[in-house]
């Protein structure tokens, strides 16, 4: 039987704090960069009477529609689907009204991931696979596979699991050489 | 480490097929029956013509609000919760447009499940957990635990699994005398 990767969304296949960055920077006419967030979520990184707005940005669809794709997670994906069974889970259960945006986004630059292996949820120790790769650790400590901690910025100072901080880092780790 | 079971929600915790009869009935001016489904989903009890129309119901959020509850599905979890790790597992992929509504109808009728415990999945092999009960046996192939499958009249004729026919076979099953 083949190994299972799951595979989170959000700062994984998604750019996600790029999306946040540029609106906030938009939003509040500020220059806010990766490296001002070392160590902490963009939420916590702003001045606590930005956090409310910016928290809710996912709630409007075009968020998703704006949203990049992290670099070479597409190919570095398909060539996983070779030696793999590939899943996305992705913790929608903050943003209820992101469901359909989310799954749309995933369909439109995931094609050759099947809806059958899209996965929302909000505790990823659910998941029955061998390797979750995902940007919060917080998902690892009942995960009964392995955690990946895909880097962030968010993530700086976080030990106890390796670390891939890019999509080729991830190839290197993942496919046969 | 506390046991976990996951549950499915459509004619499980959620008594749908109830909904489609009585959406179908008066749509087509019909009187079909439980009864009449005997080894069949219901989009194969109707004339062909009927089908699509059928399959497309819950795409109506109309459907999720008059969705009622499965007969003690909700006292019977709640006694679940004190001995288990309890999630719901619902397979919204065919009907993106449903996640949000079904989300609101689990929060409504079954608050006492976290968020976090809820998972939308296509495929429920992927889940982590020591119970799945549900009414479509294909989730069980690869499921790691053991299904068990509830009674619902398009599964008549399944075999192979531990079935349970309602709520208070569960309560049997699972609970410590």
């Amino acid at each position: 039987m083949r190994q299972r990767i799951a595979i989170d969304m959000d700062e994984v296949t998604a750019d996600t704090l790029d999306s946040y960055l540029a609106i906030y920077n938009a939003d509040f006419q500020a220059q806010l960069s990766y490296a001002d967030l070392a160590g902490q979520h963009i939420a916590d990184a702003v001045p606590a009477a930005h956090r409310e707005r910016v928290l809710a940005y996912p709630d409007d669809p075009a968020f998703f529609r704006a949203l990049p794709v992290m670099a070479d997670s597409q190919a570095v994906i398909q060539r996983l689907q070779k030696h793999y069974d590939v899943f996305i889970a992705t913790a929608a259960m903050e943003y209820p009204t992101s469901f359909a945006a989310k799954f749309a986004w995933l369909r439109q630059h995931f094609p050759f991931i099947a809806p059958t292996n899209i996965v929302f949820c909000g505790d990823k120790s659910i998941l029955d696979a061998d390797y979750l790769i995902d940007d919060s650790a917080r998902h690892f400590a009942r995960f009964r596979g392995e955690g990946l901690l895909f880097s962030a910025p968010h993530n700086r100072d976080v030990t106890g699991y390796r670390r891939v901080a890019s999509w080729q880092d991830v190839a290197v780790l993942l496919l046969p050489r």
